[in-house]
């Protein structure tokens, strides 16, 4: 195994004290990099998820282009109902479609749980192939969706404001949802180890959409999962849960064996810590629309955002993904912002 | 004057002791109820809120219907850019399109800012003739969009997951945002007042797209003109600020003139009691996707808001509209739910 050169990240994670708080950007290998919209007019979305170079090759570009302190695997929360046996389709610009959605006990009876590794082996070979063209430069991050979120897309076959077929579900098919819910944990959990095992040094989980739950639903159809999966994997990796929306569960996310908690830019840093008593790392939260200020307005923001978390214990990273008009030079000015900064 | 029969609402407002506590639902007049939707095949959306005599029997509706507590007045929060001078168009089941948004100073200075009691003349004529025909039975809700999420559809001209383009106005042109929100401050003032005059025994001012900005944001581009309309309406009747998604500014809110505050159903009640230091009457907060559970599973949900929140200073809501999708019996089990609550 190759010494990392830059370990920010996984001191960050495991309470170690940093000279700074690492730095990366959620969709950082994205659309706002004319390198990775250079490879999209060549190839469609899932042939460059299924192609390990490829993959490989844009989950370098942040790295090389931007300076971040970690690389994040390219790739998507969707190749989990495609390793269940589902169709997703994505046509770009838009968002995915499962033609067929889960609707009876026979849908979920139907679903794999098992061989994740292989049926997934792209997702593994492109961890393995950017762990070896990293050369120890910056971590490697593996990902997946969350159970909560998985089942969404599973049942309303697209995206959704509201998520109200997916919710309408879990009120009037309690067992089956919970029955489906575990089946996705635990592929998720196999996929993870998987990751891990191919080169991944830590995890990040992606609960997009937990944040359309109440706090009492949060409870019984994410929290579990989440905390299940955490569980799982403490031995493998640090575990890091982005539940966005659902800043009501910080504090009961702060008791579970994850390693990191991501946070929207809906709460203030300061509220964060008080939620989560200061016991956990926490990455987060700059708005992406802010990348949009002028950058002497970005950089000053940034550095008011790390003043309020602290230096420690902390990962500089934006609420949610970066959005595809935001100028290059204004992404650079947000990572290289949390690079002068001097504690 | 009538006196009203129900007046269950305006005492929850001052903080009065109630019986149990009044229920209403926001979108409670809309297309979910087969009657709206017969005349919705007949009148086009501005047909139906620029005819008094088509808004009122609309408003009507839920409250012969569902037996709500409240009637709120048929309308359109982008009623005010129109009377500013701006086009808005809204074809049926899609969102509101401004075909010439503002980009410049000129746009700006060209808004109108008076007069809006009779630009809006149609709206103080169906409010006196909804006032006339509940002849007493509930008292009448008139409404108002927040600054803040008129601006957004202003500079956006139309709706938007991100509000990126009005949030990067805000961060670019500031002194002209503020310039612009002040001015629809002013006529939103100047209407609520008018309505108030008309008939409306409270008001709701529905900061819809709050919830997209951070904390420190908000406290910038939305709470100070919440909290100038709540104070410059405070002698005329009780203000309900609904700032969707924007838990963090509860507290401060809180310390505000208005008589109530409005919360979506991702903050637990216990959480917004504490957030409020239960100084405040609140309203919500049931997921409107409940409504799609099964009926013993709706009433037991609404006991267990009720006692969450407690049965004084609390009016029983939903926390965002309805959705066309619930049938009926489910949005008067909800009704029912609370009115057989008893403490």
């Amino acid at each position: 195994m190759t010494l990392l050169k830059n370990d920010l990240l996984l001191r960050a994670l495991r309470n170690e004290k940093v000279e700074r708080p690492p730095v990366w950007m959620m969709r950082q290998a994205g659309r706002y990099l004319p390198d990775y919209i250079k490879l999209r007019e060549k190839y469609d979305f899932f042939t460059r998820v299924q192609t390990p170079a490829l993959a490989t090759e844009i989950t370098l570009q942040p790295v090389d282009q931007i300076g971040v302190d970690a690389a994040i695997i390219f790739s998507d929360i969707l190749v989990i109902p495609q390793a269940m046996g589902l169709t997703v389709l994505l046509e770009e610009n838009k968002g995915p479609v499962l033609p067929k959605t889960i609707i009876s006990k026979a849908d979920v009876d139907a679903l794999i749980t098992e061989g994740v590794e292989e049926s997934l082996s792209y997702v593994m070979q492109a961890l393995s192939l950017t762990k070896s063209a990293l050369n120890g430069r910056v971590p490697l991050i593996g990902f997946a969706g969350a159970p909560w979120t998985i089942f969404c897309y599973m049942i309303e076959g697209k995206g959704s404001k509201t998520w109200e077929k997916a919710k309408q579900f879990a009120y009037t098919q309690t067992a089956l949802t919970h029955e489906l819910l575990q089946k996705i944990t635990t592929i998720t959990i196999a996929y993870l180890k998987a990751q891990v095992k191919a080169g991944a040094d830590t995890l990040q989980v992606f609960d997009s959409w937990s944040g359309a739950l109440s706090p009492a639903d949060f409870k019984v159809l994410a929290q579990p999962y989440l905390l299940q999966i955490a569980d799982a994997l403490k031995e493998d990796a640090p575990v890091i849960l982005f539940p966005k929306g659902s800043w009501y569960a910080l504090k009961d996310l702060s008791n579970s064996s994850a390693s990191g908690l991501g946070i929207d830019w809906c709460v203030s840093p300061e509220m964060a810590r008080e939620l989560t008593g200061n016991k956990i790392t926490l990455q987060g939260n700059f708005d992406p629309a802010k990348l949009l200020a002028p950058i002497p307005e970005i950089k000053k923001s940034v550095i008011e955002m790390i003043n309020s978390f602290g230096a420690q214990k902390y990962i500089a990273n934006l609420g949610h993904g970066i959005t595809p008009n935001i100028p290059v030079d204004h992404a650079r000015a947000f990572v290289d912002a949390v690079k002068e900064y001097s504690i």
